[in-house]
């Protein structure tokens, strides 16, 4: 791995340093939506302050979902052992689509009976999930960026990245139909992904196997 | 300790790397709620300019709050050694309630004198507080991801990390007899745990006790 | 390389680290041009949603920007073996103007048919590439700084780095023609650095020579 | 140098990689004083921009300012080996006075005019470069955490330190006088510290003299 132009490549260890800080920073920005409005009197406190339980739902599932992103990018270069111009470029597009994720989320708590605001809040969501993957399949794609995966587990990393798009597809079409329902969705899809999961199964069962 | 995730774990640097860069935009942004509201008159300017002592105030106990836990939360990585899934969410929880603290700390100084401003900010403290004690207890009770602890060590920092919550607890309850006690208990605890402490003593005695 | 003083001296990774911090801020500050108005009503929502599309332009666009010079930037590393005094206060000037970009894009953004607004833009985009250059040549002039540059390559870096400003300079003087054609150029600029270029091609023509 | 609570240290490397993300983040924090209002028509766009002229000046000599502290910062680690419970919260203490300057520094740009704003921003530069002080002397003064230090230099660096806050007082008091002479001041000042100096002479004789 090398830092080092003339050879053409960029070193991992730049890219996920740079993400390192922007995951830090957007998780911590998605603070800034929790605010009582400036001017507020004394006595109309609580009430505005009981105002803010939409934002502090979106935020305590926004850093979660980013969480859950920050570790799934990491993991990927467990495998990944140098980074091309399309790599890095594929990287800075997912940068720049996790960034965006402070605003979808202040959209998300602010307006959250209202379906637009939460297709806006999915489908930034969906861009992350789809570009993770894009990354994902690039990478492993190259013989001279990763290891070799294993296709089954390669297939089953796949469909576990591609879960979370299609579920967030579903809560922008149910939000149509009930803004709670879309709620409940964003809500519950980050526990699919910190309770153990078919992926680490194989991993374990790769690794049994291999005794 | 391996940053790889066939192996199921996660490099303890890299969410200590994650801790540093969160801690660092959080304390930044305390001072975000320091501001001359927009379009304040030249003559006023002095007038909001006094107005700002107890966002101040905020600002410093925040600070120095935040300046403890990012430093016990390092300490405590002095005795582990691996971060597993569950340690790992225990992790991404203390990030969660640690970046909430330039918002309970500006509903804090905004509001100072309102108890419910007082609880906000207290329960934000325990939060972080007890994330951190849950952090300690479930990294020391498995010998897979930690040095073995000293019995009484580990039971002293129990204690020290305590302290802090419960004397919270006291600070908003007796914020609703008056804000001032509730202010001087934030701004009092943080000085417990900057002088030396029982800990500090137990480790010395333990050293003392080995030569 | 050394980050010693008495030496007279800064560590070329002291100062890129700054620089990693600072990128992975700015691109995320610019998320902040991005806000519904506060107060916005519910059936307002969807009219103030589509009127950020020029911010999200702006996003987008300065987004891609700074991902080329935090690449180019790190790539004049990979010459650069010392950083004396000046070449120190050349990097900090290029953050600076770096630093200045969620300004000017919240200004393109806000007011994108105004000729003005894209000067602000184009001129702070003309100083980051002025400064850049300013680097790579101070740099590359002096044997104790960096390893030697084949003479057609450095020119060729040179006229590649000058290639931007010299487009905003178009853009800036047909803005006040169009605003659009300005807009295009702007967002056209960073395919070119995108996509495989000349400086590749002479660093692989001299990689086969070598052979 | 150790990282590890039950030594009773703290790393060096760690303090300077806190230092690093706030520097960087505070160093961005200071462009968010540069904003058009909310609502400006289009045709009042130029008027509002030419009025930020002074919050440029208080971004550019306040950017140079935090660029000095941190190299200057950077410098005193090249002597210090260890860090002690006091010297961790010098460190803290001297972080928390360098994340107000966006603060300070939005007064002065927003109230120019005001003798009381100048001495805000002065005060804080004060606190700053005497806090740089006290983390210098404290650390050379125990030989467990620096590397002996000749007393000359020591006495030079001392002087070299206390310059800034001294021309800070002055600026404060003739801000009262005009405002103009404190913000030409301001200007100067860190011109005063990017050109070589008595230190760096004092650096090089002794390196001439070791010859």
């Amino acid at each position: 791995m090398t830092d080092v132009h003339p050879e053409g490549g960029f070193s991992t260890a730049r890219v996920e340093t740079l993400g390192d800080g922007i995951f830090a920073i957007v998780m911590t920005l998605l603070v800034l939506q929790l605010r009582i409005p400036a001017g507020t009197l004394a006595r109309d406190f609580p009430h505005e302050l009981r105002q803010l339980w939409p934002q502090l739902g979106a935020y305590v599932v926004s850093f979660v979902v980013l969480g859950i992103y920050w570790v799934a990018h990491h993991n990927q270069f467990a495998f990944i052992k140098a980074v091309d111009r399309v790599l890095l470029w594929i990287n800075i597009l997912f940068y720049l689509v996790v960034a965006l994720v402070p605003f979808s989320a202040s959209v998300a708590g602010g307006y959250h009976e209202q379906p637009l605001a939460s297709a806006v809040y999915g489908g930034n969501l969906i861009a992350v999930g789809l570009v993770l993957l894009l990354h994902w399949r690039y990478a492993t794609s190259k013989p001279a960026l990763s290891e070799p995966v294993d296709p089954r587990l390669r297939r089953e990393i796949d469909r576990h990245i591609l879960m979370a798009p299609a579920l967030y597809v579903a809560a922008i079409a149910l939000g149509f139909v009930s803004t709670w329902i879309s709620l409940a969705i964003y809500a519950f899809v980050p526990v699919l992904y910190i309770v153990p999961n078919r992926v680490d199964r194989t991993l374990d069962e790769m690794k049994a196997g291999l005794r």
